[in-house]
């Protein structure tokens, strides 16, 4: 097993050049609470977004567009099949999938909605501490939607987790850990604040399925989409007083970052 | 019958610092509209939101929560299985839910949807005037959602609805008013620009559930939550331009506030 | 045929005027994306939203309000039976209503469900190049929700549309046209940077809808929301760095826009 690694300014220059030429379109199907902050944080970054929820048109427009979101935060029956169709139309056109587990390890039910999603296999998990450790069958369970665990205490279920359903895992929280089981990029930076503004976690989701939808290592792209989200946070909080305004020099940050601010430094 | 009290600044300092400790978690089964906003007023403002809408664990899920809030802004069929299991959840459990009953008064379907949860006793029912009015059997009906009655003359058909379903009414408006029928504590303050977002009514309800859930007496719990959504807006409006910085500088205000803002001034 | 008309900032004062007057009641069946900004958008320009959804009070609520938006972003079948109903009622108390047929030409699917909307008369049709071209059986698709086509090139399909189905239609992009088919206005201005933000089009729709509930002639109604939408655009403008204090300022600037700003220029 290596160790971790950091992901490397040149990766992201190289990544968000290619993202930044190709504009993806991602298909979401996430949850009631974060729609409008999911669809501007893909637009802000450069990506478009689409949200088409009926049985009837999810497979259909799961393979045109470039990647496809599946959120559980507001998961219902008719919701889920529309889900289970799109992953179908995503695995037949060979577009990557991402699964957020949100609030995985509290409810029974949803714990078996999220088995049968990621019985599915998809490309890349995103969740944090809490959910990955419950994936893992390690998990106390997170308070309601939150993370009670450190990134850091997951890896080792991020890991197991990216063996026993051969995907990349990606475990946010103070620093992102972006797992195959084998090799580990991290991104670190970032701002508490982000915690407090609903869905800046869920769209983060969304941006990894957009950089993989870009780039052809997901373990790559969902790292640059970490890295990302990060570096955006950090700018935002220099122009901010609290969650509102923060929200606003978020979606800011997102839309006028470049490589250049990635070339600049190297951490 | 006590004269109205003006909400005292110590207990609000009393009720904050105790909700600022807990952080409580709220289970929101709110509109369409405004779930997005009532997450973040929640989040900054110190409490954690949960949107958990599926038949399947609803019930589950409020019993875990501090409070449940139920808000009929956009019922239909299925949703509101869910909010009748929550509120069963919520009650084994021993937990206070709030109902917000957007727009009665105009719909007779709406009126029996919200007849039908005011019969399962909220521990506290949270509208505008227009609304309050309409409940207790005076109102003449709003104009959609806003209200064409002020507080004032919802006192009385507040009194007399906590009266009849032993619950805590708070009617809100210019003056908020809160009354178990014997006790009215009322907050004023705020600014007019408030009604020009949407959303602040419906996550003013989300707040009196969260004070409700860190603090034992629902009418105090509810008062603080007013007189909280009171000052953050009257910080908000010297920063505001429109409705949407106004939107961006409520919720920095309400992140901001502590108990040293009612520890200066004593109103 | 006559030729494109440029609004004439006369008209823009004498709707405007009105329209604040009025303060219209807007009934919107909108998309799961879209429904924050939209009310917000409603009420920064001066109008009253209410999103009622159930098939039960769908119609009735549809005949209190001033005008009724239906927007097929994310169409589900009883949402669809929904909006029928709302049509219903509608049409019944002979109030206008507006059809933002959202994607039209991707998906056959949708096409079938914007065509069954189409049968039932819309007052107006507002949509993109790609949405109106393919409508009038000219287009290849947008990209999702974008359009890949100028309004220009929609104009004449846009005629066609309008002869076919005895409506207004309104083809929004750099230049906004309204025809009736023989009759075309137009307004200009307005900033790229409106296609970052989730919700403009759509918004820009209920805008429709609720000028069209203050102004008797539903082409002028429709070709004045363009030019308010694109007015404050234009100053949200110079006060944004990004998409997010676009957003901001673009509410702020719906709020302060009064029929002086249209008095004192006349392009």
């Amino acid at each position: 097993m290596q160790p971790n690694c950091a992901l490397k300014n040149e990766t992201v220059v190289q990544v968000l050049t290619a993202f930044r030429e190709k504009r993806p379109l991602v298909h979401c199907l996430t949850n009631e609470v974060v729609q409008e902050i999911t669809a501007n944080v893909l637009l802000a970054a450069g990506a478009s977004p689409a949200m088409v929820v009926a049985r009837e048109e999810a497979k259909h427009f799961a393979a045109i567009a470039g990647a496809l979101l599946v959120n559980v935060g507001t998961p219902y029956q008719d919701r889920l099949e529309a889900m289970h169709e799109a992953i179908t139309g995503a695995q037949e056109a060979r577009k990557p999938w991402i699964l957020d587990p949100v609030a995985a390890g509290v409810i029974p039910w949803r714990d078996n909605v999220i088995l049968d999603l990621l019985k599915r296999k998809p490309t890349v998990v995103r969740g944090n501490a809490s959910e990955i450790m419950a994936l893992a069958g390690h998990g106390s369970g997170g308070k309601g939607v939150d993370s009670t665990d450190s990134s850091e205490n997951a890896l080792r279920s991020a890991r197991l987790l990216a063996k026993e359903y051969q995907c990349i895992v990606c475990v946010t929280g103070e620093t992102d850990y972006v797992t195959d089981s084998l090799r580990t990029l991290s991104a670190s930076g970032g701002h508490i604040m982000t915690t407090l503004v609903v869905g800046t976690g869920c769209s983060l989701s969304a941006l990894v399925a957009a950089f993989c939808a870009a780039w052809p290592d997901p373990l790559e792209a969902s790292a640059v989409a970490c890295a990302i989200a990060k570096k955006a946070s950090s700018i935002a909080i220099q122009n901010s007083k609290g969650p509102g305004s923060f929200h606003t020099a978020y979606l800011d940050a997102l839309y006028t970052l470049s490589p250049e601010h990635f070339r600049a430094s190297n951490e």
